[in-house]
């Protein structure tokens, strides 16, 4: 087992290594954004490592490229994730779950049906929208919707996907059985409890809230305290009461997040006129998250009114949390338990391609640790060990399913 | 009396006007930055208006511009201010003070020798250095420091004022009986008050720190509160907490602001890493003042251990408040009740090109009120009228003074 696993991690190592040279900005960081040549170049690189091991692909009209054994007809098993990265991002995130794919259709031969799904454009870093493969080809995100959604250089993603022939409006996915995914965990909570392994029960979904206060942009030397309107003033105990619901709702995994200050005009001698907040607030209980952004509007309110400060909130994207298949979940926890490997149970603050297909067919999620919970970072990194540790548990659930 | 306040206000206000034209932006704020060709103008055109009224005027090493009555000899009455602007300002900062001197050479005839300094960048906005032709002339700005000021970019000061024909290194200015200087007052305390006119007892000084709080650059869905070390939600506390400390001490007139936030990475989907605050300390009082710079110091590093974050406190610059004349000050306050116009003591809370001379001669100021008290900004407005009565009082002071 020990001498196995040691070829494990050789195999699936050897492949990170054969992606390395793609996006690569020599200082451990990749940028591969997804519909570009170079998240091309990541599909091609994987299409190759599968057809040295004799497998067929396919892609899809949105460009999602599936790996399979067998015919590639009739029902099967998905594994998939994605290959474009953030700007800068690590080597780990989402090419992980791919080649967790290709790894388990390497060693389970033709005894299930499975496909290794890549799909297109997971990161928002370009367009702002994330799961952008997944959601074409899953029903959740509308071709015409794509022309209103545009990059930095007014670009619109509806011409970017056309423009290199693929469909703003493909075909939906069919003949599903189940969907998997392995991914590094971005967090730090196996880290902290010294685990290899996450099952992942339920994926958060964001509310993103603009809160912007306004008051009165004064001489900060001339305008003596009590004459003052400070916007900043208003937004800060604004960020520390974020922070405090957030901590008081967390037993339903709520976190709230003030990511974003733009504060104006941010100068030394003037006092800041305007502040925009941008707030990130996730939780796996649609309930239980709402209250938290009903509590953070209510007191983003109280404190304009505290302050004479104007105050107003925007909604600017709200999704829904999802709920992985528990009986899944329970099979994937059971398969680990056979294989000696310790996990638990936990949440993922993330978005994932995994949460499009929990409505169509069970769907499930495993997490492996990263170090210091790094990601989206060139310090990103995993142990290939504990990757391979997850790809045993895919296997194991595979082929020793009891149903 | 009334007959001739219109004259007076006509004749301010035609000089205003024949300024207009430069450095104007088209929406009513000006850009006239120190030592580049906008500012040599606004000089001419003022030197123009002085040479129409048959005065004679010179310039010094550093740049800045003489009128004057009678031969420029001898003991003088220096009333002064600036014509440069900061980036998108208004038209009566400075340039009150300096048609207020114009305005007084021209009403008082030979009787008292009376100069009109018109002194060289009084803003910081573009080398970061406020008052700097009065501070040359007064010893009290090096000129080799002026080598290490740079701007954005990367233009020293020093290569700026010599690249241009003045001397970084110049004459001390000689011959000061007194020096005056009328200023709008850019804050809103003659308004809330109702006033039209301020005697300036005190100018109080800046000490501006950098304040960084360092953390931990995590995923905002992926880490939950409880593992979080969020940089800006320190820096929050710490935001609340300057501004509480300022009001404590506001009987001394301290105030205190973070006008400056740099979040970093400043995305929706990322929990801040690092955060720097610039923060703008003032008072009247030396002690009073350094005793509110302790506390934020002290409550800085307090904050950052209770939140396990890294803090860092940079002093960037510290100047003393500085006391003008009080003798002086109740002569002009003298002045202003034998005409009839109502006024207080104040202090002032922005730096002014008076600070340099009140280690030299005995030094007064005025200030008139703004609308809302805005400066610094295309909406800054001021009532001429306030401006003669200004005028008026220094005149008042200067003809029948008794000594």
């Amino acid at each position: 087992m020990q001498e196995n696993k040691r070829d494990d991690i050789e195999l699936l190592d050897g492949w990170f290594r054969a992606l390395d040279g793609i996006g690569a900005n020599g200082d451990g960081s990749f940028t591969r954004p997804g519909y570009t040549d170079t998240e091309d170049a990541m599909i091609g690189a994987v299409a190759d490592l599968a057809r040295e091991r004799g497998f067929r692909h396919y892609a899809d009209e949105a460009g999602n490229t599936f790996v399979h054994n067998g015919t590639g007809e009739g029902e099967y098993t998905l594994v998939a994730s994605h290959l474009d990265s953030v700007i800068r991002g690590g080597k780990f995130d989402g090419v992980a779950g791919v080649l967790a794919g290709l790894f388990v259709l390497t060693k389970i031969g033709e005894s299930v049906p499975v496909k290794v799904g890549i799909f297109r454009m997971e990161e928002s870093s370009t367009f702002g929208v994330a799961t952008v493969g997944s959601s074409l080809v899953t029903g959740r995100l509308n071709g015409e919707k794509l022309k209103s959604i545009r990059n930095n250089s007014g670009e619109t993603l509806y011409g970017r996907i056309t423009g290199r022939g693929h469909s703003a409006s493909p075909q939906k996915i069919g003949g599903l059985k189940e969907y998997l995914e392995l991914h590094i965990e971005q967090g730090r909570v196996l880290e902290a409890k010294k685990l290899p392994l996450g099952i992942v029960d339920s994926i958060a979904a964001p509310v993103r809230l603009w809160v912007t206060f306004t008051g009165r942009q004064d001489h900060s030397g001339a305008t003596p305290m009590e004459l003052r309107n400070d916007a900043l003033a208003g937004a800060a105990v604004f960020i520390t009461d974020v922070e405090r619901f957030a901590l008081s709702g967390s037993r339903h995994a709520n976190v709230a997040t003030v990511g974003v200050v733009k504060n104006s005009p941010n100068a030394f001698n003037v006092i800041p006129g305007e502040v925009a907040l941008g707030v990130d607030i996730r939780g796996t209980d649609r309930e239980s998250r709402n209250r938290v952004v009903r509590n953070i509007r209510r007191r983003a309110a109280d404190i304009a009114g505290e302050r004479s400060l104007a105050c107003s909130v925007n909604e600017i994207s709200k999704s829904d949390p999802v709920k992985l298949d528990a009986g899944l979940g329970k099979k994937l926890s059971d398969s680990a338990a056979r294989l000696g490997i310790p996990h638990m149970t936990m949440p993922s603050g993330a978005g994932h391609d995994a949460m499009n297909f929990a409505g169509i067919c069970p769907t499930g999620m495993l997490f492996v640790p990263c170090r210091d919970g790094i990601s989206h970072n060139r310090h990103e990194s995993a142990e290939i060990g504990n990757i391979v540790g997850g790809c045993h548990v895919l296997l194991e659930y595979l082929t020793h399913r009891k149903e």
